[in-house]
């Protein structure tokens, strides 16, 4: 099967609940889990939520990155979507649940642009 | 089942090729359809790339839409997670599909969050 974009969506829970309401931390790991995968970032937005909660979007050259959390509940969702050869998400994936302390995810993978003309 | 994130996966093919490289009119849709959905916007990140396709996401508070294109083969990936029971992203989703001229659209909803302790 011959997709144009690789999506992981992840649903973390069980994080630290204080990282996730750090947005300079979830900024600064979501640009390294960037990294790991070997993406190139193009741009970011941040957002601190009141009382708490964060949210944040990396785009990079291959897609993207975000992740929503809810500090209250030990609860984040994250996707990351690329496309091409030369990046691996999976990599941008471990790394994050990693960061976040997480002691039970999943991750599932969409493949996105499955065309005909492929 | 109780989510706490409603997340709308589309598919988007057949779609109007110059459209899908005309990075002010995607930014203008793309925020239109937050709008159309009833969200409020915090933040944009738009890109060109060369030869072709855009990458283009909506921070919003209920959370985000982003758009990328791959006109050359006429297709877009768009997402939609909205939280929170103020804001209709199928409103969003129907809106984006009629702008963008699509003729063969999927959606696939997936919900984010679901939580033991809710």
């Amino acid at each position: 099967m011959n997709a144009l974009g690789k999506h992981l969506l992840l649903e973390l829970k069980d994080c630290n609940k204080e990282s996730l309401n750090d947005l300079s931390f979830l900024k600064s790991t979501l640009l390294a889990a960037a990294s790991e995968a070997g993406a190139t970032v193009l741009g970011e937005s941040f957002h601190q939520f009141n009382p708490q909660g964060v949210s944040g979007v990396v785009v990079i050259t291959e897609s993207h990155l975000f992740i929503h959390t809810w500090p209250e509940y030990g609860y984040a969702a994250a996707d990351i979507f690329t496309c091409g050869n030369s990046v691996q998400p999976e990599k941008a994936a471990e790394f994050l649940i990693e960061k976040l302390g997480c002691k039970n995810h999943s991750v599932q993978e969409i493949p996105r642009g499955i065309l005909d003309t492929q």
